[in-house]
Parts: C-alpha cells; structure tokens; sequence
C-alpha cells in the first residue's frame, strides 16, 4: 500500500511561464518526507474550469491527497478556495474571527500607508476569510489562510484531501508544518510508505557512461528491477538518484559499489552533497579564506560562493573584471600579458587567481576568463572558450580551458561550474594540503 | 475558433523538483506567438502509465496540441518516443538513414574520449532512432531527435499531434523551428487566433492597489470583461499582463489610462521592458559606464547587470566586498566611518557607491551593504535591513534603506531589484543628465 499526491500549482502567472514555480519542487520534498509519492504536477491557469478539471483528473487516478498554491489573495483573480469548495462540495462560509485575525495583520500596514483605500482592504479581507464549510484554518503567514478541504461529506466516500496554500513561498513554506498536523491531511495519507533516496554525482562524464554501468551492475548480478535509478545531466554534473524500500538497501549498496568503481575519477558525491557544498565544507575547514576575480561570469562565481549562510566566514570577496582596466587596477594582472596572450588566455587566467589572492590576502584566489557570448568569438578563442585557474599556497595552482556549449546563460553557469571543481580538486590535494599557510596571515 | 495546447514535462528529475524546467516557460511563449491558447502544464516521472495517462487527459479534453519535452535520451529510462507511439497507436521502427546521421554525431566524441564503449554507444544510437511510424523526424541538435506524431490513422478521427522534444534546452529551443514547419503541427493549430498581450510593471505599491485600480476602472465604463488581466508580485514588482483580441484595443488603452492615472510614481514601463532593461538601455544611451561594490548582495547585481550580451560596453566591473578589509582595499571606504557607523549603515552604502565609482574610473557607483541572514540581525539592523547607494557625476546620489522580508536568499535577490530601480531613477532624473562627466574621463 502506498499513498500518492498531486500537486496543483495555479497562476497565469505561472503556466505563461512569467514566473517560475517554486512550490513544486519544494512541495514535493516534503511528500517524499512523508513517504507520500508524488504522481502528477499540473499547471493551470486562473481559470475555474481548468482548475476544477485538473482537481477532477487527480481524482479520477486515486490521488489521496492534493497540494494546491496559490490563488489565495485579496484580488477577484484569485479564486482557488472558491473552486475547491464547490470540487468538495462544501459550501462557503464567511469565517469571522478569521477575518477578524487577518484585518489585525492588515491594520499595521494601513498605518504606514496612509494613501491605501480602506475599503479596498476591508473587501479583500473579507474574501480572504470566506471559505468551504468544515475546511480547516491554517493561520495566516502573509495575509492569506491556508486551507485543508477533506472529501465531501464524511469522507467516507473517498476522493483526496484538497490543501490549498498561498502562491508565495515565504508564505507557503511556513503553513507547512500546520497543514501536516490536520487531521484530514494525516487521514488522506495514513498508507504512505517511507522510501530510501540516495544520490551520486559525478562530473565530467557523459550521460550514456552511465547507460552501460547500470547494464554492467545487471550483469553482475546487482537486482536493479528493486531500485528506482534516474539519471539527469544537470549544469554539466551528472546525477544520479536512486529511491528504494528499505528492506533493499544491500541491493543499492552493490549498484553504488559498482559506479564507484568504473567511475572512481568523476564520482565526487556518494552522500547527494553538491559541489558548492563541498567547497564551502572544505574552506571552513582549512579555515581559508577565498578571492575570486571574474570576467565573463560576470559576480555569479561570487554570488555562488556567497550564497550559503555562513559564507561570511571563508569568503573575503571578489572582483568582477569586465574591463582589461579592471583586470590591471583590481586584480593587478599585468598590462603586458593580456597585451601579448590576449584577455582570454591560460596566462589571464592564472594571473587573476594569483593577483586576487595576494591583493585580497586570501588562502586561494580563483580566475576565470572567456567569451560567453554571443559576439567576441574568434576562430581561435571561439565562443564558449573559458579558462579557468586556481592558486593556493606556495605556488599550488590548476589551470585548464574548456569549450561550453550553449547560449550566453549557458556558458556563464556551466564556466561557474567547472570553476567550482577546481576549486574541489585543488582543496581535496593532500599535497596542498600538507603545507597550508597560516591562518594568520589571512585578513578574510 | 481557437486552438488549445498543453504540456506535458517527463523526468523524475524535474518532477521531484531535482531540476528546474525551463522548457515549459520557453515552450508558452512560443505557443503564445502562434496563438495558441496553453491550457494545462503537466509534469510527469518517467512512468509509461504516468505518461501515457497525461496524453490521454490532454487528448480528452479537446487539446489540439500536445508539446513533450525529455525521455529521448539513449539510456533505459528515457521511453518518451515509444509511449506516444502507443498512444498514437503507432508501431515503432528504426529509420536506419537517421541512425547513420546519429552515429555520425556521436563518433568524433568517441575519438576524444577513447574510454567509451563503442557497443553501448551503439545500442543508444538505434534506440534514438527507432521512432512511430508515420512521425516527422526533427534533425537532433545533440544527438536525440525530435518527433511531430500525427493521432492515429489519417488523422479524421481527432486526437491531438504530439510533438516530442528533447530535454535540454539548447537542444530543444533550435528545434522548434523545424517543428512549426510540420503538416500534422500546422494542421492541429489551424484555428489559432492571435492574441494581443500587452505587460505593465510597477514598483513599490502592494498587488491590492491593483485590484482597487480593477474596480475603478470598471466603475468609469472601461469594459474589463474584454480583458483577461492578471496580476503578480515577483520580486518585489507588480506585473500586470492583459491579454485581449485584436479589436478590443481600445478596451485595453482605456485601462491602461486609469493605471497610469492612479500609478503615476510607481508605473514604470508600460512596453514590457524589465527594469534590467531599462537600465541597460540608459546606460548605454548616455554611454556612461557602471561599476558596483557589493557586500550582502555578493555578486548578484554584477551577474544580473552583465547578463545580457553586449554588458562590456557598460560594465566597468565590480568588486564584492564582504569582509571590512575588502571594503576598506577595494571600494576605498574610510575604516573609521565603518567603526562609527557599522557596515550596515547609510554612511558605508554611500562610501561604497562613491568610493567604486572613484576607483573604477566610472560614471555611476552603486553600493550595497545590508544584513541577508539568517544569522548576523540585532535590534536596531534585523535581518532584511539593506543600505543602498547610488552615486553619479558631480555629486550626485540617492541613497535609502529598505527591509525585507524572507530568507537569505529572497533578501538578497530583493537588494539586487532595489538597486536597479534606484540605478533607473538617477539615470531618469534630467538634472543628472544636465551634466554628465565626460565619457572620455572614463576607462570602463
């Protein structure tokens, strides 16, 4: 037995693709906590037939429970608790105290927003706090109440549990543990069975390697039929995630066991670690502090480093070198070089990571130079040529170029990448490793 | 008469939310420009009943045109092209010619990397090139080709074409021109009706302002039933999409009026442009360069500002400055006004703006210093609160705080937003235009 959900995610917004959806994926880590299996994601517009039509689908497949986002707001546009009160066939009710609560959130914004018209406000409250008949309340983040829709009638009948959350994630994600805890959500998905996820990564392979490994694991006897392997190439790293029943966890360990061995060079995740989680544990660790000077990633190198909390204690900073003045002035590369190599170099390259390390005082320095595209391209130093380098202590340093396929956005995020492993390479080297400088001498 | 589409998105990978899709965003565009009306997006695991049940929703409810993207690859678990055979009722054979075009495509990537396997090539090869008979063969861009496959049988009997693409996007996007040109596409969408669609966008008022605008505008006669508006807040901006037939035009400029009437300070495009855009567009007019120094924003605002092609005609470059010794080195801040005042203060804001300006030879400097969390808040500088600074020719600068709401990356994201529009509003202000500093003076 097992229990299986859909998630419905409303908007225009969102099936015109203007925005992007961040609720699914999110939503859909919390089902695989819950041991719930995810079936279907259907897009729908702001439209009540479509909405209806898609809560009809995922009923009509023996779904036991839906996630529905967004829809919640104070506009006429926003109609979600409306359609899954007519879906359950519950009646809507207007919930005073609800609304009571939610003008109690709006009362301060009023204050410090004194050209809002009142009655707009009170309007939209209103509607906020009308809803289906026996749903349950999950209070408030922003102004909209999450709801909790059991099937019609006793529920004896069958049919999912609706949830319904609001559309920004900052809202949703907090209600989370709220709708977890009603009854008709824990009723809809008492068959839910806990599943194992494990995820490898490898780097630098291409997708069809791993094709034949897992022919190689059935050869060898491996019961692959018991676990569910997905492969995906995602931003030049391959991953591959394997769910499975727990009673087959020695079946996945000699699958893992297998991949480790025909991919010892490129397997650089057993525990579904990313990269930059590896770099930021290695850095912390050595307590090292990094530079980095960019040309054609132009800050997202920085703004990956950067992004993890925390990253105040191994990040000095960066400098982002469009300019060949820029390269001179901020990362002190001399004029000469890139006069006689050109900007896009190994020459470039490796003395960015150098000069930004020793003008930041950094533990490593890292350079990356190249043509993202889509003009610059010459036959020579075509579009998508990056060269990349890293420089630690006593001179310690990996240089190497890569042609990246791809549009503008491409070559930019693949060249962060690939930057992000030399990093790896260089910080996983027992060799640099062995003769760390001091600590001391750093100012990060 | 219109003709309606829908997607259909295959992976675990994006199901579990493990990958982003950026093929349905992309996919709605296009379909938006043939007029086609989208009317489901429906993310599916690679589970052939899963699939197969999602055609069939589709085909049930009167869909003209089915759009699947993934599941082409050469392993096991990419069965996308087999399962719309089935559906179209279809057999599968291999088209030896394009097998051969494959494995011409595949075979100098065996000569660069000798290690591969030559027989698990193979297999992959012929399995990509076994396709439903009666499909239109779409010339891989990588090495999976893509399928036009008509409903079964002549095609009298109804049933939507399906059109199968491949997963990765730079495959996917330069394929699509060759699809439109197929018989069984142009005959599916022979009853698209093209749309108008027309984007406002403002900055700094809450989404219920726009609903009271909605009843306004209704109240003055203005017919919003010829209209589908929606509106959304993303990043901290309204987006206000209209979309309408042709001959409702006028409907359309009458409530754009009343909009921009009622949103005088806080509209600020009405062609659809982004702020990233218009600020491009500014800058390049007046041929000024821009440098940055960011500290909570660590890169952001250098990666959003040189993401489009042609940036290096304005960037100068920038500098991250997340340690007080960077900000001190590179953006020249005056150590002393840190201690007073704290790195997160109005005075180092200023300093960054103006100091990276100064040092970078620029005609505008921005700077950023803000609290993103989690950790790192106190009571007087909670996490959320932002410093940002914009500084120009002669003086002139604009400087603010703003608190935001959200985790570490929300916070920072928002900076990044704000930046730009304070960025648009002194590139906007003709006083600061009076006097522009000579181009010359620069050397970005």
């Amino acid at each position: 037995m097992t229990a299986r959900a859909g998630i419905v995610v409303t908007g225009t917004e969102v099936l015109s693709g203007r925005v992007r959806d961040r609720n699914g994926p999110w939503l859909a880590d919390r089902l695989d906590e819950l041991g719930v299996e995810l079936a279907y994601v259907t897009i729908v517009g702001d439209r009540p037939d479509d909405m209806e039509t898609a809560l009809r689908f995922m009923a009509e497949r023996d779904i036991d429970l839906v996630l529905m986002s967004g829809g919640l707001g104070p506009t006429a546009d926003d109609i979600t608790a409306e359609v899954v009160g007519r879906f359950q066939a519950r009646p809507m009710v207007l919930d005073e105290a609800l609304a009571g609560r939610i003008e109690a959130i709006v009362r301060p914004l009023l204050t410090r927003r004194p050209n809002l018209d009142p009655e707009a406000i009170r309007v939209g409250t209103r509607k906020q706090a009308t809803i289906p008949e026996g749903a349950t309340v999950l209070e408030p983040v922003g102004t909209a109440p999450g709801l909790v829709v059991p099937p019609p009638g006793s529920g004896e009948a069958g049919g999912p549990t609706v949830v319904v959350l609001p559309g920004p994630p900052r809202e949703l994600q907090p209600m989370w543990s709220a709708a977890v805890q009603a009854d008709a959500l824990r009723e809809a998905i008492r068959n839910a069975t806990v599943y194992e996820q494990r995820t490898l990564r490898l780097f630098g392979i291409p997708e069809s390697e791993i094709a034949e490994t897992l022919r190689v694991a059935e050869e060898e006897g491996v019961e692959l039929g018991k676990l569910e392997v997905t492969t995906c190439l995602k931003r030049g790293e391959i991953e591959v995630v394997t769910r499975y029943e727990p009673d087959s966890a020695e079946v996945y360990e000699a699958f893992a066991r297998v991949v480790a061995e025909r991919h010892a060079g490129t397997l650089f995740s057993t525990d579904g670690s990313t990269v930059d989680e590896q770099v930021a544990g290695m850095l912390g660790e050595r307590e090292w502090a990094i530079a980095v000077a960019e040309s054609c990633t132009g800050g997202e190198l920085a703004a990956r480093l950067t992004g993890p909390a925390g990253a105040s204690q191994y990040v000095a900073g960066g400098v982002v070198v469009y300019s060949n003045a820029a390269k001179v002035e901020l990362a002190g590369v001399d004029r000469r070089l890139i006069e006689q190599h050109g900007a896009v170099s190994e020459q470039v390259a490796r003395a960015l990571a150098e000069g930004v390390r020793a003008r930041m005082g950094a533990d490593v320095g890292v350079g990356v130079t190249g043509v993202a595209g889509p003009g610059g391209g010459t036959e020579a130093k075509p579009v998508g040529l990056v060269w990349l380098s890293v420089a630690g202590p006593q001179g310690a340093a990996l240089t190497r170029s890569v042609n990246l396929p791809g549009a503008r956005a491409d070559v930019r995020d693949r060249a962060t990448t690939v930057a992000l492993h030399l990093l790896r390479l260089l910080l996983a080297d027992p060799a640099v490793r062995a003769c760390p400088r001091s600590v001391g001498e750093s100012d990060g």
